[in-house]
Order: C-alpha cells, then sequence, then structure tokens
C-alpha cells in the first residue's frame, strides 16, 4: 500500500521590490502602503521551502532526490529572482502587484510541471515563502477547496 | 477562481505561568506538573504566530495587510499577555489550568471577529504558540473535525 | 465539545548514514547517490519532532505532557539512533535505504502505540524529521489519503 | 608551542522575574523599568553560552569534554535557576537587581572554580546570556581590563 | 571595583542597495561585483546587534536600559535606513560604496555620542550587521589597533 | 587613518567521524568518550565562519569579496570535509583526534595563507566551527597570546 510522505527543500534569493499600485495616486499608494511603497525600493532575503509529496521510490527510498529539486528551484526561480527588482526585472510579475502572496503563486506555476520532470513517485505540494522570519506565506496551488 | 493562500504572521511575549490545579494537594501538584508547578512561578519567552487565509485583493496583492495584522495582534493579544503573570494577571484565563493549549484556543477567541474587521479577503486559519523553542500547540478552531 | 489541538515536541539525534542500493554497482550509487554514497559515510544532526493531536485533559490543561513525551521519544527514538550508525547499528532500518523518508516512517512505528500509553487524551498525529535545516520530511502515518 | 582554543556550550533555563528596586516608590519602580517591574513578575526563555580557553589535552583533542561541562553547567546553574523565580527562589540573587547583567556575574561565580575540577587543560573564559533572543549580555570575568 | 559587562540589542531593517562604483564601466562592475551590480538593485533583511560596555550601574543593575537602547537604534539607524535605499535615500551613505562594511561604520558614527545621552554606565562598543544569515561584518570604532 | 573591519561567512558541511585514541583500549574509549567512540562513527552538520579582518578597499568598499571567501571555503574546506568520514577520508586528519578543536586548527592552515590570493586589504582572523547548535569552537590562530 502508497504510503504518503511530504519532502521539503529550502532555498533562499535576495530582491528588492516596492508595493505599488499603478491605478492609484502616490498618495493613496503611500497610505495603504506605507513604506512599503517607497519608490525607490527596499528588499529582502527571500527563503523559499518547496514541498513535494508521494510514496517513496523503493530502490532509493526517495519521493524525490532533493539535489534535483534543489538544482530544479536554482534553474527555474533563483536565477529569475536572486538579485533582481521584482517590480522592474521580472516578466512574470509585470501588471501584477509585487506581493508575497502573488510572488508565491507564480513560484508554483514556475514549478508545478517541472517536478514531474525529476520524479515520477511524488508532485508539488506546496510553495512558502518567507519574506521576512515574521511575514510569510503558504500556497498549495489552484486545487485547494476554499475554506 | 478564486485562490487559496495561507499568510502569516509571528510576533511574542514574555510571561511568568505555573501549571497547578487548585482542585489537589500541592504534592499532587509537585507530581503531575514537577517543576512546572513551583509557586513563585517561573516563565517564557512565547513565539505566537497567527495565520490568515483567503484569495488576495487583486488591488493590493494582500489577504490581509501584514502591517495591521501585526498591530491586531499586539493590541488584542500581546498587549493582554506581555510582561504578565498568565495565572494572576490575565482575566480570560482565571478559573483554567495556564497551559500552552488553553492559552492557544482564548488567542483564537480574541482574535477570530476582529480580523473580519481589517480584511474582506481572509479569515483566521490558525494559532501556533512556542512555549520554547521545542514545546509548541496549534489551534486550528473550534470547527476543527475529531480525528 | 470536544476540541482539537496539536501538540508538539523537538528532539534531536547525531548519527552517520549512507545511502547505497547493494543490488546496484559501486558506479551507479554514486551516479544517482553522488557524496551521498560514499562508503564510509557522512552524517547529520537530525532534529525531529513529534506531533500528538487530541482534546486536553482538563485537570492538567495538556492533550499530553511533553515532559513525558520527551521522555518517550528518548526511550524510544534517540536511544535507538543518537550516536548510531543508521546502516550498521540499527536493526529496524537493516535491508532498508537509510533514507529520510523510510526513518520517519519506522519513527512513526516506534511511537504510535507507545503514545497511547502515556495520555488518554490524544494520539500520535506527524512525525517531522530535519536531515539538515534545509532538507526534511513529514509523515502523517500509514492512513493518510494518498493525493 | 601551546595552540589557544575556546569551546563554549549552550543550556537553557526558564525562569520567572522583575525589575523592582526596593528602596524605590512603586510609581519610580513603574517609570523606570516599566512593564519589567509588574509585581506579579513576567519571565523568560534563558539561553546560557559558557566558554572554556585552553590547549587542548592531546590525548583526547579536547580543551574540556563537553559532556562534562554540559553536565557542570545543568547541575550548578540549571539546576538553580530552572523553572525558578530569580527574586524569590534563588539565595544568590537576594538583595540584589534581577538584571541579566548581575545574573552572569552570579553566573561566573559559580563555575569558575568547578571547571578546573573537570578539566586541566583549559579555564572559564565567558558567560553569554540571553535574556531574549534580541537582548544579551556578556561577562569575562572580574579581571576583564575596564575599557 | 568596576565590572565589565557587554550588553546587546538586536534590531533589524529592510532595505535595497547595489553595488556600484561609479569611476568604473558598467562592465567592470559587473566583472567585479556579479549580480550584485544589478542596476534595479536588490536588497535585504539586515539585522543589527549594538553592544555596549560598561559596569552596572548598582541602583538598576543596568549597563544601559535596553527598552532606551533599542528607541535610539529604531530613532538613529532603522529610521534612517528601513524600507529605503542605500544608494539613493540615504544622505550619508552617498558617494560611497553600499557595502555592508561602509554601513557599519556609518552606523558607528550615528550611535556613538547618543548611547552616552541615554547611560552614563556604558559606551558603545561595536557594531555587528548581518546582510545575510551567513553574510556578517563586526566594526569596534576607529580606535581599534590594526591587527 | 585605517579602519578595523571584521567580515565573515558561514558555510557547512556534513561529516561522518568517531572520537577513539587508538593507545587506548576499547573499554578506555568508551569510559572517556561514551558514544562518541561508537566505531561505527555517527555524524553532524556542521557549520563553519572564517573571518577576515582589515581596512576594506575604497574602490569596492569589501575588506574581502565574500563570492570569493565564499567559493574559497568550499574550494579548500567544504571539498576536503563534506559528505566525507573525519577519521578515514581526510588527509590532515590522519593520526589525530577528530576533535572539533582539532579540526578548527586544521581548517586555519588549510585557509590562512589562501585568504592573501584573493584579497591584499585583509587577512584571516578566526574559525569558528559548530559541531552542533550547542557545541562549538573558536581559534584565532597561532599567534594568539596565551591567557
Amino acid at each position: 500500500m502508497p504510503a504518503m510522505i511530504f519532502v521539503s527543500r529550502q532555498e533562499h534569493f535576495n530582491a528588492a521590490h516596492k508595493l505599488y499600485n499603478p491605478d492609484w495616486s502616490q498618495e493613496e499608494n503611500a497610505r495603504v502602503f506605507g513604506p512599503c511603497a517607497n519608490e525607490n525600493f527596499h528588499g529582502h532575503n527571500f527563503n523559499l521551502i518547496v514541498t513535494v509529496c508521494g510514496d517513496p521510490d523503493p530502490q532509493t527510498g526517495f519521493v524525490i532526490d532533493l539535489k534535483k529539486l534543489s538544482g530544479l528551484i536554482r534553474d527555474e526561480v533563483v536565477e529569475a529572482l536572486d538579485h533582481k527588482n521584482l517590480n522592474l526585472d521580472v516578466p512574470f510579475m509585470q501588471n501584477k502587484m509585487a506581493s508575497t502572496e502573488n510572488l508565491t503563486m507564480e513560484i508554483w506555476k514556475l514549478l508545478e510541471n517541472k517536478v514531474a520532470e525529476i520524479t515520477s513517485y511524488g508532485k508539488l505540494y506546496s510553495i512558502k515563502l518567507y519574506e521576512t522570519p515574521r511575514n510569510f506565506v503558504e500556497y498549495f496551488g489552484p486545487d485547494t477547496p476554499v475554506k
């Protein structure tokens, strides 16, 4: 009978961003987002935890090879975001608020199908993103039932 | 279609407490609770993580503004518990064992309705409370199905 | 009406292991497991989080006495694994790949019935095992529905 | 030629205290110490790092056996302070302000001569005490030159 | 006889910066600083530890009131740097490389004399600044003997 | 006038070892080293902090380029120790007790001259090695005056 194991890998990236809604006046942005709306940007050391779930391959004991998962996250996510400006340098964040919520959903899209290419024993389960040690977001994909 | 995102904020407070059941003798309290029953109290740096879930507001990218959630936790929870004695100074812990389990359920009650006042895009999902880095408790509200 | 509270305790152990499938050649092991297949072993400081869920005992405020849970984990798990070689010294890991996934499932088996001996208010909910701060695994038992 | 190596061990204890100068009025205590003067106490998870320096014993490679140092700290310091009220339960803190500074100097006195009993290769170098992760104190003994 | 105690407070700020020498070509900047030279900036969660040393005030047990030190750091340092762009928004970083080394020396200048205004028992001893958990810098002031 | 800045980089490696003095009987080894003498080894996630001190290069603002220091530590130290058995696989640990003290002194030797090859503004100041989060060692080189 298959077991269900959840395997996670943490990576990180350092990026600049600002929270700014272009449909609003600067005053409205400052009112809503406070210092996060600073037009010259601020930044964070983001920590990213990617979780894959499945039944381990009996020949390796792995749901997924964490070296491969680490490489995948670096190639697909860290390469796109590290030492970047989320508002200016990242194509898939254009025309979106650069919130941690939105970034998490975009990271899901970057990884969902790629995980299947490196394991046939598990699939992407969640994306957890720490903007700071005290502010963080988790996303379980578009099929999560609304509570 | 709505997404389901889980957004968390960590705050902390430092408090004294003891574990002592007034229906029992001092010997019985010492036997069950050991040094936690010390009549002169001991204390902890509690870390509290509050999670709200929902679909982000398209205008801000936020399920909840974490500055507002931080302010809410400070006003409703930290103000009531920080630098306090849980057994003597906290009205809602009177006549209850000052366990982390019970404290977590009381924090849920303090926050549940207030979260709705600061966001219409999310609702309270869980309260996680670390008594020490090695001892912690999580509560998902009274509607959690019993397993 | 019963509440559902999740109570966790973290312990740790330091162990050596290697990832090596005896059905394969050394070259195949090196290709799949890389430096993890080093025949002379490597090692880790493992961090283990055990979670028990249930409705608190009204007389203690506890789902489970965390001193007792700590003692149980030390007696049943840490005693068997700390300062050991997972491949050579641990009977229940014989003839299994020494992966974190497999170790987590074995720790579940060690603890599941023993938890019932120290509390009648909760039962084992999950085993989370950090091989490193960046690589970790969680298991919720054999009855978890496959996703 | 002898080498100089600094070897450290971290232990912890959980205690209650208040900051209160009995020579002052309650108003003056509240003005100076704020919520730390709460008459019913508050508390902390204290983390303690003890450092010993010296030249390693060539037969063991150790300046000091860290299991012995851990045992010494537990017997002499943790036993005296854990799950205690620093103002009421600890003889050597009587008639002293229960500040982290003063506690650190008292811990030095408890350990200084005892270290010599468990190693002839090193001596006590410093006591570092975290009251919280953000507030901490270090003391290098009474012979430290004043800067 | 006076004791010498070292008392520390940790604060944090989140900022954007780039490493870019305007005397060099863009190619030379990219060669030397790599992705840190990204013209659109990147950013970090900086952690700052300020240490003050001295002999405790016998009436309070404090070298310095850590609530006051926290307030001082927030007013003088965090206010100037948090949610700012170190290259564009911070007057005292103009015409300087925005390295952690240089930032640390500027923070020393901001605090050195101000510490004396909130305690007569200690003086500024060091500034430690974490750009990331793995990259950090410490400065003990201009009078440190060169080694 | 030159400033003195201390710049640090943290790296890590995972290794197996045992503490075993071949001049002693197995009983004597077990008596002195306890479970650390397990003949089949145990292991750790070692964290290594390398500190370089000097006066920053005015053109870069760097005492040392931390990307280069990271690369140096990986090439000289991590390559030699990661996923290795300190007793069997590491030439410079042969005929030495595999204690953290001795390992720290050997890492100093590996890096001391190499640091000069990547910066002319700083030199190696200290090696700090965490065997576990609670057990760690620091070494400042052979010229440290004995205290």
